[in-house]
């Protein structure tokens, strides 16, 4: 491609698997994605929309955004509708107008009738090419059916429709095999089937399909008529996203960030937490202040409030996280509740008492070169220990708490672990130097 | 159940869904777990052992170690041996052997086939039950063949051996409809398959499953002989656990900490990291020192030191969180780089200006009230904004900079990041505290 011999690479993407070539693509560059996408929509929009759909939906809608609508469209045209409407929900509102005003009006139309649906709901992730019988056909009938059905996505399940086209019924294609060709497949089907609506969230669905170890899940309106299929190949996304979700409030931002990575978007979502930490911030100079004489006796307490902090803000982060996560995967549940609180608690203990003991040599040694009470060296261990096992406890009750009570716990553990470590390691650091210090001095 | 019932409760069971059962069990306290599951083991254990392969594999191990190996191998000869592999090998190795050698000998001896395969590879994860055909079986043998195997988990595509086993090729059952009674399955088969060996870590399974959008992927020894197949529920597990193994590693703990979660583990997983944290803190207290003056001049300098540190950590912990989660799922790559990198520190830039503000604004109040002089709000404000960008600069570029090293970016950012924002935020404060107020002064 550097060499520019374009003919090579074009028949180099009809060779090899598509799949395998999306492999190559995050490695190449900026300029070298749009130079490739431009000669493919050029020579052959085919593959060029056929790798389109194997990419992310956040590179294919990042590479959109780059190129100009008219080649965008010549693409998206030759992309799966299910997964150009991926795609395009990923884009900005602008560029996506854009990119369907460019395309041919009856693709446009396919894909738009997608995007109606709400973002992360069931019809926006659908494909809405399903294959589907009628009750009354018979098993001769319906083989003949899929052998004509030509490429329609994934025919694992038959569904059955009755005269109105709702779904009344499902079927393998190995039961299908099974029974006399004129049977009526009204009379072999699976009527006790799980189907999910066109306004289901797609968080639903993954949790639908992984409960029930479904391959593919139909989708219904309102009427319970089927109007698509969801394979699990879009679920496994569907999954990879609710994690990162996971990962974005722990850290005190949301998914929508990662939908709609503005500035703007960046600087309003954050503000909350970092509103949260501000307060306890100053709330904790307000601490510091109160301890005023404290800290003009022995200015260099104040050399410690880094690692009592730090140390106590990390294993309140561990944690938080493990029991966070373990809420999530349904790894920490009612029945185990106590041993794993056992566990943090210990784990504290032993960890604040090795780092509490570290750190009173550090004082220790400190002390006596700057001529400070050796009490000091028992103030500063003393008081790392209690920050530490103050941080766990948190980290480990606070989201049990908030599971329990119905909220979220990724969203507010992180803010609250972190404000209240800072608050309270200080009234430890200080209290304990006060009551040690000068009360023993 | 409270009630004991247990005669209404085994009907139940029969009646709804086992999986729509398993979503109660987490609602259960640990002693009605032990409870319900005794009950089973001796009423109905093949209900017991489906239950069982039902839970998640953590759940199902917390519970059997809980349990008697004796009612516990009842529900474990029930359950399928890849879910029964799984759970064991959650278990500690102690109950483990217990388990097994109350087990009957022939349904311990095919779990312990699985458990020679490492922990986390493809021998370990898959079915060894798999429909398979000679390829010279015809059609319609193949057909006859299907519909006498009974229940073999998930025919969704047929694989073909030769004469000693090895896997040579792959067909749809849909492909099966389409030829002629009397065609050799060898003729119609596809030979571009893809297949992974036992010792394929579970990681690349996933990703040749998702990448090649798989719903099945078929297992071969190094002979290459067809040994099972991991089905893409299987695979979903997988995920899960990468993404959890991220959430550990991103708060300084490891995947091993969650599959042995006992306190020595976390003691000795989780050192490292503090220990970075606990030399970060240290050097931060050495860098204060060498600020006596102006710590003496100023001590109430010392009451802020927790908000400049700790917005600095929580904005820090923001970029470096989108960016490695961004690097694992392929939404952050070389053609988004430097976008991405500078939509974080745009958003540094705003939000340090904003919270910069308003602890300048805080520190003027401040410094009214206390009579110090009011260029404090100045150093505040400006060590506010610097500790932010330099905390979002360090979040996003470090794990830019490990991912292209080879080295993974969860492992070893967060570390990094709160480490040096906490030595840079002190050199900030003070060092702004020193030019401008003692020079000032």
């Amino acid at each position: 491609m550097r060499r520019g011999a374009t003919g090579h690479l074009i028949n180099l993407l009809r060779k090899v698997h598509t799949a395998d070539f999306a492999g190559l693509y995050p490695e190449l560059t900026g300029s070298e994605q749009i130079k490739l996408f431009r000669l493919l929509a050029e020579r052959d929009a085919e593959s060029g929309g056929e790798l389109l759909s194997y990419l992310s939906r956040e590179a294919g809608a990042a590479l959109l955004v780059r190129l100009d609508p008219e080649t965008g469209s010549r693409l998206m045209e030759e992309c799966p509708e299910d997964d150009a409407a991926q795609i395009l929900g990923e884009m900005p509102e602008e560029e996506r107008t854009a990119l369907l005003a460019a395309m041919k009006h009856e693709d446009a139309a396919e894909v738009e009738k997608l995007l109606i649906f709400d973002e992360e709901t069931a019809g926006r992730i659908m494909t809405p090419e399903v294959f589907s019988l009628h009750e009354n056909t018979t098993v001769a009938e319906g083989i003949n059916a899929l052998q004509k059905a030509g490429d329609v996505e994934l025919a694992f399940y038959i569904y059955v429709v009755d005269d109105r086209n709702h779904l009344v019924g499902v079927l393998s294609l190995r039961q299908l095999l099974l029974h006399p060709p004129d049977s009526r497949i009204g009379t072999l089907m699976n009527t006790d089937l799980i189907s999910v609506r066109t306004d289901t969230d797609q968080e639903e669905v993954a949790r639908v399909a992984q409960k029930y170890d479904l391959i593919a899940v139909p989708v219904v309106d309102e009427q319970g008529r089927l109007v698509g299929i969801i394979t699990i190949d879009d679920v496994v996304d569907v999954l990879r996203e609710e994690a990162t979700e996971d990962f974005y409030r722990l850290a005190g931002t949301s998914e929508e960030e990662r939908r709609h990575p503005t500035v703007w978007n960046a600087v309003r979502i954050r503000t909350p937490w970092l509103l949260a930490s501000f307060a306890g911030g100053i709330l904790a100079s307000r601490v510091v202040g109160a301890y005023e004489d404290t800290l003009k006796a022995i200015p260099l307490l104040a050399a410690f409030i880094p690692v009592i902090l730090g140390m106590g803000g990390n294993i309140g982060t561990q944690s938080s996280t493990i029991i966070v996560r373990g809420l999530a995967t349904g790894r920490v549940e009612r029945g185990n509740l106590a041993r794993v609180a056992g566990k943090e608690l210990f784990t504290a203990v032993l960890l604040g008492g090795i780092y509490g003991l570290l750190l009173g040599l550090v004082g220790w040694l400190a002390a006596r070169m700057a001529d400070l009470p050796v009490h000091t060296a028992i103030v500063l261990g003393v008081s790392l220990f209690a920050s530490m096992l103050i941080a766990a406890t948190i980290g480990t009750f606070m989201p049990m708490i908030l599971h329990r009570a119905g909220v979220d716990p990724a969203v507010a553990t992180g803010p609250f672990v972190t404000t209240s470590v800072d608050v309270l390691g200080i009234l430890v650091l200080f209290g304990a130097a006060t009551f040690i210090l000068l009360g023993a001095g």
